[in-house]
């Protein structure tokens, strides 16, 4: 990532933002430009741990997992194209705000009238940023004609098929707009979905949004491999902040890309995968190892003794049996199976309370993915493990969605699709 | 609380639940009762952030507030008594093993036996155990003719009255018994009632479930004020676990009690209060204040200016009009209006998502507190704040429930209860 350049006055900002949306934005954003405007307010002492908004990809995917998660999709409802750009700019000069821990727009009311809403939510007053990163990315349904961007749709952001076993819910699938927060402090990461849901009104409202704990993959070489609510370490090879040449090839869209506003950018892939908990729990563990191919304890694959160990995918047993059962899911997701395929996972735990219809648990994986090109990526790994995976039994896919995700945002003035739609 | 005693092994604390239980109880509790004596898996070294489960009160009421909370209620489904007994056993054992470290019964399956289930489901393996509690309480509806309780309960053990404004959901409220459990990991606290539920099964289910995160009480002088979803501080004037004359005389139930198998007890009021944050967030920042009787940014009660300061009900302003309006929050709360009563705040902020029906966040407090009577704190106040308070238009009560908290357990050979089945 880039350092954060010297910090620029949000007035300053926001003329960049509204040079590209038009003047006439302003009145359709509305009460958030006023919010954005006001400089009364002195900012608050920005402290504690960050993670600099700006830099040539966008923070939140090669940076370290923190361990929270609010991830929020969002429907635009307006057709009004200036409008929807100041919204994406408002959220940029947030997004900046809030991972440096200043309160959107000052603690106060827009300017210091009592008699109009408090500019900021307030419930992150005082909160260390707890390295808050928010990602956004922009769902194949934008790119219908209400905005223009028919022709700006890239291949790679092409509806995902339907797998083998999906049982989506539509309520929990898909949006034109996904944003990821992730921070070490849920309250933190909260506050940055509603706090764009409040700046999007009369723009976009909240299609669906989710909580996670629990980070449940490796990032960086610096954490330890986390474990998933089956119990188990999963994730042991993913794709680590510190190899980029991994990064280059599986996770970045490259320069000769269809559509150069994606040029730096990746797509995110994600899937509210449900663990049939109450099950799992009775199976056997000796048939809990066979579906991972992991033992349990200690991480190892079967065959190994170590987590770290090489996945012997061709270790027979005494007689002549696969070592690492043919349905395994560490078999089925290895890039050896997958022509040599990566992704970078990122997600996290959740729990949902009851499921109102059976008493049972609502919890597992919202798992996230990014990559270069999801067609070539996850697709073809989630056909293979829709088709033979063992832990199938175990889990069902109910939410699903993919954005685009384009680069970093270069500093104050530049904003979340910018390069989208001023190609 | 008192300091932990050396450790005993598994083995000889089951003998000291069974011992109660009876011996024909570990048929009812089957596969719970062998995990328990399973001795063959190496514990795990205990280390991290500890909180004794055993001392003269239950861990999880005076003690320092945790970041995270997993609270449910199960609903018996047995008639056995000594099933029922059974569980709340191997539930003690279990909850001192999670919060000294260690997986219950073992990071292996019974016996060793790998055609057989885990014993611990795993996703806490490893973890620090982030100061978890576990705190357990009975609900009213315990006290019917299933188990021959109908002489024990309490009179303080009523069931809560209607309050004006409730909107109570049956699926969020009630309980045979009620599970609060707390640390600083999110994973943690689900571990400890996810591995209660499936120590339950055959005995009792879950009836409810509430995820909780950043407590939005202080408890402790050692903490700084957290804020609600609201951006407010609240709860500033709560009982802190270093005042122990209010404790004695606010939390915890007096050895002249009718009943007393609670004497060192408390009971826990549940209220899951959904606040209209869209609704919130368009109101007024002066209106705000004065729905509180406080300043949103500082704290400071109307009238002061830093967040300590007296709170002066009967403050005039310049108009004769009162400086903390006759139905702020502050006002209606505070003991001085309540005949000089205190209850003990304990509660977490929530979200659930979105409101299917309304498209609006399902956002709020899981309200907790702690009290020697809850007929003469918890129902009065709440009567009062009911009628006149002027958060009431931006908050609706969608759960509720009341549990008796029995006192603390004595050490290994002490469980859940132990007191009341056996007096």
């Amino acid at each position: 990532m880039a350092g954060e350049p010297a910090s620029p006055s949000r007035r300053r900002f926001l003329g960049g933002a509204l040079g590209v949306a038009g003047a006439g934005a302003a009145g359709a954003a509305g009460f958030g430009v006023s919010r954005m405007v006001d400089d009364e307010e002195p900012a608050s002492t920005a402290a504690g741990s960050q993670v600099s908004l700006y830099g040539t990809h966008q923070a939140g995917i090669a940076t370290p997992a923190q361990d929270r998660l609010a991830f929020a999709a969002f429907d635009v409802t307006t057709t009004d194209v200036t409008a929807l750009q100041t919204m994406l700019g408002l959220w940029a000069a947030a997004a900046h705000q809030m991972s440096t821990g200043e309160p959107v727009g000052g603690t106060g009311s827009a300017n210091s009238n009592p008699a109009a809403p408090p500019l900021d939510t307030g419930e992150a007053f005082d909160l260390d940023p707890a390295n808050l990163t928010v990602t956004v990315g922009f769902g194949p349904s934008l790119f219908d004609d209400r905005f223009g961007l028919e022709n700006r749709r890239p291949a790679a952001l092409a509806d995902l098929p339907a797998f083998p076993g999906d049982t989506l819910d539509a309520n929990r699938s898909g949006g034109d707009i996904g944003v990821q927060a992730c921070s070490n402090d849920p309250q933190v990461a909260f506050h940055a979905i509603r706090n764009f849901a409040r700046m999007a009104r009369g723009t976009a409202v909240m299609r669906w949004t989710q909580l996670g704990f629990g980070r449940t993959s490796t990032t960086s070489k610096t954490e330890s491999t986390p474990r998933n609510l089956m119990g188990f370490k999963d994730g042991t090879n993913n794709i680590l902040a510190e190899n980029t040449a991994d990064l280059d090839d599986y996770v970045w869209v490259g320069p000769d890309t269809d559509q150069p506003w994606m040029a730096g950018g990746s797509y995110l892939v994600a899937r509210r995968i449900r663990m049939l908990i109450e099950s799992w729990d009775t199976d056997f563990l000796s048939d809990q190892e066979a579906v991972f191919g992991r033992t349990k304890n200690t991480g190892a694959p079967l065959g190994g003794t170590a987590e770290f160990d090489t996945v012997d995918l061709d270790a027979k047993d005494a007689d002549g049996g696969p070592v690492i059962p043919a349905t395994a899911h560490i078999r089925l997701a290895a890039p050896a199976t997958n022509g040599g395929m990566k992704i970078l996972r990122r997600g996290y735990s959740y729990t949902d309370g009851i499921d109102a219809d059976t008493g049972l648990l609502d919890a597992g994986l919202f798992f996230i993915c990014y990559q270069a090109d999801p067609t070539k990526q996850f697709v073809p790994i989630q056909q293979r493990l829709g088709h033979g995976d063992a832990l199938n039994e175990y889990i069902r896919h109910t939410g699903s969605a993919v954005f685009a995700v384009p680069p970093g945002l270069s500093g104050p003035g530049d904003w979340f699709g910018k390069k989208l739609f001023s190609t």
